[in-house]
């Protein structure tokens, strides 16, 4: 039985470079060698137990590779092909999938852990480092490959197109659902990767007024780079009563959380104006407040809307056709490359945001 | 100088029948000489003063009248025409108009109280009984009477169409922003006015199974009557429970809230489906807590909006059609009438529910 | 090798029942037994051969069945359970499918007329008597089995979910195509099976003013107990002119062709507020003329949308919903009942409008 | 009674520089003295005949200029500031222009020309220059001023906001109809000045593939600055075909037509996926033919709406944050500059397109 290097959660705080077989490769299903891949925040919650996953799960969930086998099924591939998937990898046949929500999928669950049809369970269409085995590891079993398989141009490296799968898919639903119209001002909390995306995201949109607030100089100064008008450091500033300045007491059209504390959404509701779009992206971890007078008691026509990371083949490849058209560029984002196995070190780097991380380009 | 009586809060917990000055007449108003109105949820709150508003102005914002005098510039009325207008009387030339939020007008406010075109400010749009004097008197003046008045046919009677002006408007796009699609599920909670108001519009979206909620048997039993499927009182069942159970595990699609408290708001939380809406009616006079496991830590593709009843001219026309089509009928929500003279008793019966009462109409 | 009996088309203008191998299940069919099936319009332009399908194949496309055999991999299903299956079979991985347009599915489709990825085809989504054996037989293979079977309630008929899988669902999508809001006025231009599906789903909108065309005052009966208010016989008015006095000259706000023909759809513009939205869903046959009075020349903010009929587990189930809850009964439409063994006769019956035919049920 | 220069269109085929009483200012009017104004393409249809309007008639809809005096409803505003007021100059009180139609708005107009409420007409919120005295004149009227007037920021100069009332907004708005998603393919017919601002628009709604089409290069090199990744002349490839390779046959997302021929019309629908959208900006002098096969019979989920240049002051508002913000500019539009005592030869110049003229300044 041929065997593969892969990091597997042991326990909350223990991340592990273990052995295990390579996948065997079903009828709909295919396997990727894996040539870059990176570790997320959301990996950070999994290390730290906040978000639990069963133990020697392999982490992960952001894949470029090379398809080393293809199931009988998939058809219009070819093995050797150079190719991303979604972090969120749904099998694009369920309810949820069919009713508009692909990442909600959850036709694959069932009360045991195994299969069923007609669950419906929050966040259930992100399978890679959650319920299945992710890609942080030489090798990784794509389900349904029909619908998740993207080839990546010839002429875009690895590192261009490694935030396709879960960040830049994130940020930018995140200025797809805050509804952005052309002339549009827009506050974006938070210039981690993820409030980098949404910022060049709402670019994208045509907002003429993009205002970036972070903590960190060195994040607000790629945030420019990303398409921001206006950068804030909220250690410096009272972010509300600049953003109210700035917009002359008309706030904004739409907000953009890209953290998930009681803070950012508490000031991203603070500026909205009446009839405004909170797009959240964070990810809490405790209950939220929405304060009277910055909710109009409820009356005024605001709008709330959430969000996890769309995936599918269809989605990354709009999102291959914009970093090809050279209309954004997110390899400044990958500040740092390690081999798969100092992933351990990598991950106290990352989560420590140590020398400057943003992104770091895991090979294996 | 004519004289009119008029319906005047004084003070807090104080409400008096005064002698005003019948209003000039501007060249963009109209004057309508009421001939039925009523008295809302809204103004209990002002009567006790937890939405104030300043001592002397007459309150109620539901006119059913007939034009005594048009201003010079409003063509393709008739004086002796009798005409509704909503509650919500927006100017409709102001920017949050026309950024599509009429409601939130707020081009006539400056921080004095007098005017200014550029303020934006929550609720704004919303005059009579709220900037300006209302509704529960012989006399109303109008402002910018062009995009207010809505003929009234003939063949409707006054009890007919008095819920067009705030009930039927805000119930409705409780509804309408509920993003109802045909064969939805959609629960319901609170069966007030409004709440009655929102079942009889989620019937005419096309909701398959629509759930009403309320502690009282006899508003459940109206419920059925608008069009709700199955009933359920808080006070005899588990509703979460039960709401998972009648839509075998999925969850609503939709939820509306049709009060403004925690529990309610946090019940039409916790029973929607992943990628669900929750449609907003309610007036909250607290903070209003998202527990962190009803909102999938911020990854469940929800939405929310809240809303402020729509008014103007096509609102009310729409309304008034739907309610002349038959499709709808909204006159046995009027449980009792009463005239002006008798306005402060009729307060005390609406205040303490008592009677069954669901709508009084007063009559000058 | 098993056999089956199968309406065959052998050349434009010949139908036969003929003998065919029941089919074997690949790991992602499933194989039904025929309960109930019916002759479609368009089934009647495959025969007349306007549209082209390879001689041989099974017709047919709206199946209700019990599942006799499963593929390996179709799970949550039981064999002998009923179900339907829409007309339109998409694959739900596609490109195509996950861009939001299933029906125009082409995954699996290569110009050799085996298979592809690429390939982006209009119609493409169905399958069923165009591209594979379709349900005018003893049995047929539903490909995609996890994405397209819908599980029909015990309580209900086979006649009354029959329409589910074409006319409902297509009649329905020009409703919500028509953008139909509360209170809005839409014409609906001929009232065959289809059109009075329409009428049903404008109803199911909300729109308060119905106006329902045809030359055939028996469907304009059955017309008004689909919904529509008004209706019109063209042989008798001039339907643009009694349309507009209907309106008081403000014109529909939306208008659903549903036959087909330069004459009705020119109408459907005609009688459109500037701002209004024309649906079609006819299936045309020549070039179509927008005439340029009936266009305001381009400037009139109009709407064209056209549908393929949506398929899919998801849009069965909600269609489903919509009969069980009582809101429509489509089995007034089915007129006639005849065995497999008649199919011949019954596409005459059909084609000629004999007997006041609406659709007929065929019995294997 | 003091006088001002205007150019009147006599006849078809004759304007002429005449002298017209100052207008009146009425309560809710403004008078401009106007500093630049433009000629645009539909003042040549006016010209020419093919789009009449009454003799006598100051023609222009595009002002740039400064408040000479305010009406007494008018606030907010300062007699000596610098304005611009969309071409499109609508009441926002009709019923139109409340449900979302105020390019439509006709509450102003009565059959005998004067004024009505109920009216609803095509282009009918079109003023200046159509109905009433346009901008090619030393002063003009604005109606409604309150909801028109749109302040232009010091830092710009006239040629840089002179797009905005209507070319820049016309252009803008066939992006925003096109339904533009990120990474999506757009082919836009025609590169005049609106196409190419069609084009500026597409880019700011975040396409990734814009294909700009036109017969002369000197007009694609302009759209290359505009925005455009790849420019096709007709003159010198099959553009049907070329576009077809360029999106290796799947077909644009979305076309836009700025022309208003069959040819491009047709084109533009040639190219389209299965479910795109054929948003059209041209003002066709003709009947429009739909060729069948490029309409897939009706079945291919297509949409087209055309449109009619938004205003307002809020549009304007927006459409001046754009040009502030620098995301686009449009002052290499205006290719040359003429006094408006030389207005009859700019009226030359710009119909035969001598010299590269794009658009012309025309300065009182």
């Amino acid at each position: 039985m041929a065997m593969m290097k892969a990091a597997a959660l042991i326990a909350p705080g223990r991340i592990e470079l273990v052995d295990k077989p390579i996948p065997d490769v079903g009828p709909n299903d295919a396997l990727l060698r894996i040539t870059t891949t990176t570790i997320c925040g959301t990996d950070i919650h999994i290390f730290k137990g906040e978000y639990p996953v069963k133990s020697g799960l392999t982490i992960g969930h952001e894949p470029v590779g090379i398809i080393e086998k293809l199931g009988s099924n998939v058809q219009g591939y070819e093995e050797g092909q150079r190719v991303i998937a979604g972090a969120i990898c749904p099998t694009f046949t369920s309810y949820p999938s069919q009713d508009g929500f692909p990442s909600q999928d959850g036709s694959w669950i069932k009360e045991d852990g195994t299969c069923s049809c007609h669950g419906y369970k929050a966040t259930a269409g992100w399978r890679f480092g959650n319920w299945i085995d992710g890609t942080q590891a030489e090798y990784v079993l794509v389900p349904d490959a029909q619908a998740n398989l993207a080839p990546v141009p010839d002429s875009l490296a690895d590192e261009q197109v490694l935030m396709c799968p879960d960040i830049m898919s994130t940020g930018f639903v995140g200025a797809e659902n805050a509804n952005i119209k052309i002339g549009d001002f827009v506050a974006i909390f938070a210039q981690g990767p993820i409030g980098l995306c949404a910022t060049a995201g709402a670019r994208l949109r045509g907002a003429s007024l993009i205002i970036a607030i972070d903590g960190n100089n060195d994040r607000l100064e790629v945030a420019k780079k990303m398409g921001a008008h206006v950068t804030l450091n909220f250690k410096e500033v009272d972010v509300v009563d600049e953003i109210m300045k700035l917009t002359k007491g008309r706030g904004v059209d739409s907000s953009i959380e890209c953290l998930g504390l009681q803070s950012t959404w508490e000031q991203a509701l603070r500026v909205l104006k009446p009839g405004g779009t909170l797009s959240s992206l964070g990810v809490y971890s405790e209950d939220v407040v929405i304060p009277i007078n910055a909710f109009a008691a409820g009356l005024g026509d605001h709008t709330i809307k959430t969000a996890l990371c769309p995936g599918g083949k269809e989605r990354m490849r709009r999102l291959l056709n914009v970093i090809e058209s050279g209309a954004v560029d997110l390899e400044p984002l990958v500040t740092h490359t390690r081999p798969l196995d100092d992933i351990v070190a990598a991950y106290d780097m990352f989560m420590n945001q140590e020398d400057g991380v943003l992104k770091i380009a895991i090979k294996p």
